[in-house]
């Protein structure tokens, strides 16, 4: 099979243009780099385009994707190991990098099939924050991650390794207005649960509804878009006087297995 | 006052070692950039040296800042923009960076005088995950941090920046071996409970004891070091089935929670 050594390649370029958001929109495709996510992308049959270095060959796990892979995709293609080092963000690639299908749902057609929790995330700005919330919602079988504009995009590159594979697994509304959201909320019976810091109830001691519209904000402001009036309760985890509060990440992760109890 | 704008000077030739686990482990002494690090870090009269760029003073918050070190810092110095890009670690700088004291405990020194959770990191490697570890513990009041031999160092930069002060307020005990460990857990009464994925007890349903060690492991390959005789209990956090598992330092905040209910 040929082999691509140029970066000047038309497809080499087209795709390595995924790295920025603006791509991504106008395409509805994305990146997953590494054995682990290609995998998990393979078996929801995500995979439009795999490109791949031959020494992922070598071992059985990286054959067994290959041959996963090359069943089942549009454009399966070897690439120069210099050319996976352009493509790949990161510095160590393990040979194999999948071009994906951005499965997002609108907010009208989000109708979870099961009660449970929905988190909201409002003005995340690290990459890995974002990310785990998704791994930490497919772990904690959260029915979906709703990101309100000006959050970082989930499928950007960081997010979406740190996700672990959850992009896959869990619907993400992403781009979307509070007042839509609202509405949203309202008509689906979701209540509005906000997490703040020192503020309003202590996590442990609210009855969680069976739909749960859990608001996570910004890292350094808090909820940013939210008015407090459409806020039916507000919650905090309570942490030692004069201690710097929880990183979002962490606090989503208490409060969605919290919720799950 | 004088100015350093060179980054041959032999002060910042010898700070800018510190970014390196052997200049930090010869010197006892460790990087901290960025307002909100110094201040607690001057907070708790942990600062040796400090380096500020002039345009700190022209907020409220820098100028308050340099204010206090001024008062209690044996060195104090001010240097051009160019030499604080060389020292900070950060691609953006806030202007100041702190050489601090490393406050290590022994672990014949470690007694915590209260009942409580020690956290141990078995091999943990990323920084971001070991700093929010000891968030999470000045967060959760926890009484201290034991870092095996071949965990990331808590006093990297990039783990005090996770840390967001933590590094100042939790007793760590960094680069000792499991038969000492042990041994200090026995004599001072400390029960120990290994987190796992998916193996042992249901994080919700075991009695945490009243002095608990609790062992996380590598981010891939769990408890490296720990014998599995010498752990009195295995708990795992429920995830979904094929779902990937928990973040270590997300399943580290679920599971000291759950301990301080």
């Amino acid at each position: 099979m040929d082999m691509i050594t140029s970066i000047h390649n038309e497809s080499i370029v087209e795709t390595r243009k995924l790295k920025q958001k603006k791509h991504r929109e106008a395409s509805g495709l994305f990146l997953a780099e590494g054995l682990r996510l290609c995998e998990v992308a393979a078996a929801v049959d995500a995979v439009e385009q795999a490109y791949y270095h031959e020494a992922l060959a070598d071992t059985d796990r990286g054959a067994a994707l290959l041959r996963e892979l090359s069943g089942r995709t549009r454009r399966f293609v070897k690439v120069s190991a210099r050319v996976m080092q352009a493509m790949a963000e990161t510095e160590a690639p393990q040979g194999i990098l999948c071009v994906c299908k951005c499965r997002q749902v609108s907010l009208k057609d989000f109708q979870p099939d099961k009660e449970g929790l929905v988190l909201l995330a409002d003005g995340i700005q690290d990459p890995g924050n974002l990310g785990a919330m998704l791994r930490i919602l497919w772990a904690g079988e959260g029915r979906g991650l709703i990101c309100l504009r000006g959050t970082t995009d989930p499928f950007g590159g960081k997010c979406v390794r740190a996700s672990m594979g959850g992009i896959f697994h869990v619907p993400v509304i992403n781009g979307v207005d509070w007042p839509g959201v609202a509405r949203w909320a309202i008509v689906n019976g979701y209540e509005v649960i906000a997490a703040e810091s020192g503020a309003g109830r202590d996590y442990r001691r609210i009855n969680w509804p069976k739909k749960t519209l859990l608001c996570i904000g910004n890292e350094a402001q808090g909820l940013i878009t939210i008015p407090a009036a459409e806020v039916k309760e507000r919650v905090y985890i309570p942490v030692k006087e004069g201690a710097e509060s929880l990183n979002a990440a962490v606090a989503a992760g208490i409060l969605v297995f919290e919720a799950n109890r």
